[in-house]
């Protein structure tokens, strides 16, 4: 079979916190799942979970076995199944290189006004396309290497300016793939 | 300001469990968060909880306490105003009742063959419409009163065939708005 296109990393380091300095965030079982799953309904693959600290490597590890080869097997199937997809990274320079120089796309809620392309466009374009997104208040890009560019933002129309972390991952993978 | 058109409803009784027995699942607070937010992003309000224990109405009025009252409002003031969507209600039925009247969508990955309809299209249908999420294995629909009709599934391409309920929600939200 082959390798799909679409990559996702999910970033734990560099990203911001509320007061716009660069941190560190804790991995949540709750994306891990939603990641794998959204990922494994649309064919995206691999996820790359950033992160620095060997603590939250071991701590996904064990999440992991519970799910492929625990308790968990037997209680949900699916869900060890789309943890397969799932890499143990602790820097995003890590997940390109496991690519072999894949384009890399980052997300943002505020993007820079100039390198914006629509979701949607990757299908057109050759070669494979890492989509990162940042956890916290979002990517540190001043802590990171220069992307490909940019993917256009998820505009709302309501008061809330900022969806979860989960949610674009999900509606970006929806439009990519209609 | 109108009263938005489009409400949602996120029902944990009574939902069907991994055996396909009627039964109530747990209110999750990531659910709660990313329920709300995903809402007011796009202007979807109220945001009805069903649940049918007390208990979990306290656990909920105490985390929308601590957003909009308690120490999370300094935090992060967003959380707290998205979280004023949300209704507590015991049943579907008293969501119903409190819209006097909706047309009533429900969703599941595998609805009837017959009666569904693209989400995109209840922007046009006049009304108000209360689309309805189930948590666990989804809405037990023989416990349920008939629906006006159901949304089509989203379809993916890869090996699971379900998404999350939050990746859901987002996902059915985006197709309405664009």
């Amino acid at each position: 079979m082959a390798e799909p296109r679409i990559a996702v990393a999910l970033v734990h380091h560099p990203v911001l916190n509320r007061l716009g300095e660069t941190s560190t965030t804790a991995v949540t079982s709750m994306d891990v799942h939603d990641f794998v799953r959204s990922c494994a309904f649309y064919d995206v693959a691999p996820v790359f979970l950033v992160h620095p600290a060997d603590g939250m490597h071991a701590l996904v590890g064990a999440m992991r076995g519970y799910w492929r080869e625990g308790e968990g097997r037997s209680r949900n199937p699916g869900r060890g199944a789309s943890l397969d997809a799932l890499r143990l990274v602790r820097t995003l320079d890590e997940a390109v290189a496991a690519m072999d120089g894949p384009s890399v796309w980052f997300t943002s809620a505020n993007p820079p006004a100039q390198g914006c392309i629509e979701v949607e466009r990757l299908a057109a374009l050759p070669g494979r396309h890492l989509i990162v997104f940042g956890t916290g208040w979002g990517l540190d890009v001043k802590s990171l290497q220069q992307p490909t560019g940019w993917l256009s933002p998820i505009e709302g129309i309501g008061m809330v300016r900022h969806l979860s972390v989960r949610a674009a991952l999900a509606i970006y993978l929806d439009r990519l793939r209609r």
